[in-house]
């Protein structure tokens, strides 16, 4: 497999083109950003780290029947991925109310309701990623009724695993951001890192974060709390 | 019938106690507001005129078997209306895309897309009436799941009733926004005017608006607009 010319660059990845066309290398940085590009910085070693969480996850969910885009991973940085047409939706599933949402609904952080909430933003800078719903995009043409169906069953489906997998660490996923998207032959697969980029996950002994709010939050000590998801993740396979 | 003291102040109506515990008197004003209240102004006679043009409409909508809390037209600006607890939720159906969800969604003003869109909103002044969705209409504990189904639903069949009367008075149904309350005996009924304050209006022929966007967007002729509206329902009747 070799290595070719960079086809985009993310917040938090790079992806290159391989000489295989259905096949893409994912390169993880150290940059992170949030509030919509707003606060950045650079967290060393933050990109092996995601790397190394990610490939352990990645490893849980194809045990559970989850069909995502990983295939390999080549070294501390690089994973190779099944080439997708990405859908421009972020899906938020938040089992307990943090963050943004907290605000938008009035209700307290750490509030658990007592429905699984999941939210459905597009992806889209100049808009600043709205928050949409179901109807809004199908209306954007970026979706069916149909497929969103299978994304959320697919989604509720992850949110059980992971739920389970962090449980067994000692910690709370309060919330996970997933984005999905269309291999050449139409099928619908999960195609994101899970790392602490992209959940909050409590200590469910001490409530400390562990996870990019102690980043957005100016908490300190962001790349041991990265460190101490990946020790718990390889705990547990002894 | 006798009316008692007022139990609340809307930005467009006020509500009266009545000596029957189940029904209350609507008092329609003349008071516009947009924007959440930042802009507001008199359009002397609107009252009159809404109330005129929601009675005909509660006729319509009554005749194909929904339900809502008219009981009945007292005089120039005062109906009749059954005693609801409103559920804290703006009910908004899109047939074409205009207005702040054109902005959201970056799409042009005046298209009509492929499905019917329906968005809610939590009834919140605080926090700027916030466009959410289902799940978080059930965290906040406003409406059950099943419930929604119920309001969703009727909605639908609201706006089918709604866009073939306009239809027949040469208007396009772009957009309104509906309520809807639970009555003593626990039936969801629709509870909110429909009106040239609620709707947006567009004349076949000409694409004039002929409703409260002229007075948003400074387009003058405002209440002309809600006599044409009136008049076009009369003319029907004939």
């Amino acid at each position: 497999m070799k290595q070719l010319e960079m086809l985009y660059e993310g917040k938090a990845k790079q992806v290159f083109r391989t000489d295989d066309d259905d096949v893409i290398l994912m390169h993880y940085k150290d940059a992170a950003t949030a509030f919509n590009n707003i606060k950045k910085a650079t967290i060393e070693g933050k990109g092996v780290l995601n790397n190394k969480i990610s490939t352990i996850i990645f490893g849980y969910l194809k045990e559970a029947g989850i069909p995502t885009h990983y295939i390999s991973t080549l070294n501390e940085r690089d994973q190779l991925c099944r080439r997708v047409k990405i859908i421009p939706l972020e899906v938020i599933v938040r089992n307990i109310v943090a963050g943004s949402m907290a605000k938008r609904l009035g209700l307290e952080e750490g509030l658990r309701p007592s429905n699984t909430i999941y939210d459905i933003c597009y992806k889209c800078d100049e808009l600043g990623d709205p928050l949409i719903n179901d109807h809004h995009a199908v209306a954007l043409g970026v979706v069916t009724y149909d497929e969103l169906k299978r994304i959320y069953d697919m989604t509720a489906k992850i949110n059980e695993v992971l739920t389970g997998l962090f449980d067994r660490m000692n910690i709370t996923l309060v919330d996970f951001k997933i984005e999905f998207g269309r291999t050449s032959d139409g099928q619908i697969v999960l195609a994101d890192e899970v790392s602490p980029d992209t959940c909050r996950l409590w200590d469910k002994t001490t409530n400390e974060k562990l996870d990019k709010d102690r980043f957005r939050r100016d908490l300190g000590r962001v790349r041991e709390a990265y460190e101490e998801i990946l020790a718990r993740l390889e705990a547990l396979k002894k």
